[in-house]
């Protein structure tokens, strides 16, 4: 398929590269960033412009992959015919592109991207279409480029981005507020990583509920105290740690 | 080195494995549960007994895999003369082996050890030892079954036990929170896997602080109250959501 991407940033770089691999063509790469625009057009072999309005014709697919506060802006300038546009946002809802074309949808990678990435991870997609035959293009391109893909409407992609919140985000600022811990009781976070890493890892063979280790699980209130006391230095993942302990026990008291 | 296992459960059985592939000889596995003692005795190619007090002699090191509770009644029953003992709890002080023998310390596998696991994580170890041949001893037995060595007294040990249940302990039950709430609102928490992993995989190449990502890092109000008018219907996750996003944004602040 032909495609032009909209955005020059982390998302629109690696979808930009899967697409390139998948075999597909990427017309032009638009930004009003044109040093961005000109450093991935480079990297996908192709050319770059930073203006809406002169936009390539003709593509298959316009990918709109910026930040979300951006897309509307977008969706006010852009108007195409009969080609496929989609957002790639968790949170924006499908209708902001309804005025772009009549063939518009959503393809969002429930990932964390950073561009300089070497080894691209599995991205799953979660897709949307206005109309059935778009949504069966949208799907055979999602399909082609990534090999998790599961439509989704507005309400459950948003509640698939508050889950994705609480369980990545939040787990990346337990991992921050544990090294900053660690620096300041002068221990060697590293030693940890390992073991955050399995924690996750094993994901793939187990619920998370049924491999809860740790103090709270057992209400080793021996343990508990001793850690407390620890954290009366550190306010803040005393507070978290204080929940966490609470949450833990009623949910498995439940 | 001539090894004796006292326990039979995850961290025994793990440490075995490791240690007889690491050209050591278990020459006997002790523990109560004389079902679990034999599996692991013809795991590891060696006999069992369940009582303390008939234990082989003259071995080189007893490792003292046992729930922490269950550490000081060992204690106070083994007598061993010059040979090493240790346990393998983050919680408990080194001192409660100090009857057992005059050579005793710590050997604390940093890790969620199953029994059934096929292939064995990275399992940092954290020794100690309570004088310098006992510790030099330990050291390079660690070295023998573990690349991640480091020794650390027991109050480092606690706080590094403490810091291992906020990053490690409190993900899972984001996890576990986050799978329940997926059940319940009919989405598919599977999708959510492979970013739950990148993100803890990042840890490798980046500091936690540096790869933040989400609504509250950017101060994002419109999707933040979008995601607590979801979890209006999920009150434990909603105070979660709320806590975190607070401590996000103050910590970006300091």
């Amino acid at each position: 398929m032909d495609v032009v991407l909209i955005g020059a940033g982390n998302v629109a770089t690696i979808l930009g590269r899967l697409i390139k691999d998948a075999g597909h063509t990427v017309r032009e790469v638009v930004s009003r960033n044109a040093q961005h625009a000109g450093q991935l057009a480079t990297l996908l072999g192709t050319g770059f412009s930073t203006d809406l309005k002169s936009i390539y014709q003709n593509a298959d697919i316009y990918i709109i992959a910026v930040a979300d506060d951006a897309i509307g802006d977008i969706a006010d300038t852009l108007k195409l015919e009969d080609s496929i546009v989609v957002h790639t946002s968790g949170a924006v809802p499908m209708p902001i592109l309804e005025k772009v074309s009549k063939n518009y949808g959503i393809l969002y990678p429930l990932q964390s991207l950073r561009k300089e990435t070497l080894n691209i991870p599995v991205i799953p997609l979660l897709i949307d279409a206005r109309n059935e035959t778009t949504l069966l293009t949208i799907q055979s391109f999602a399909a082609s480029i990534s090999g998790k893909v599961s439509v989704v409407n507005d309400a459950q992609r948003l509640k698939l981005h508050v889950a994705a919140v609480v369980a990545a985000n939040f787990s990346n600022h337990l991992y921050a507020l544990t090294e900053e811990f660690c620096q300041k009781e002068h221990i060697r976070f590293d030693m940890l990583i390992p073991l955050i890493q399995e924690v996750a890892l094993r994901l793939d063979d187990f619920s998370a509920k049924d491999v809860q280790t740790g103090p709270a699980i057992r209400n080793d209130q021996d343990t508990i105290q001793k850690h407390l006391q620890i954290l009366n230095a550190h306010p803040e993942i005393k507070k978290i740690y204080e929940i966490f302990t609470e949450s833990i026990i009623s949910f498995y008291n439940k």
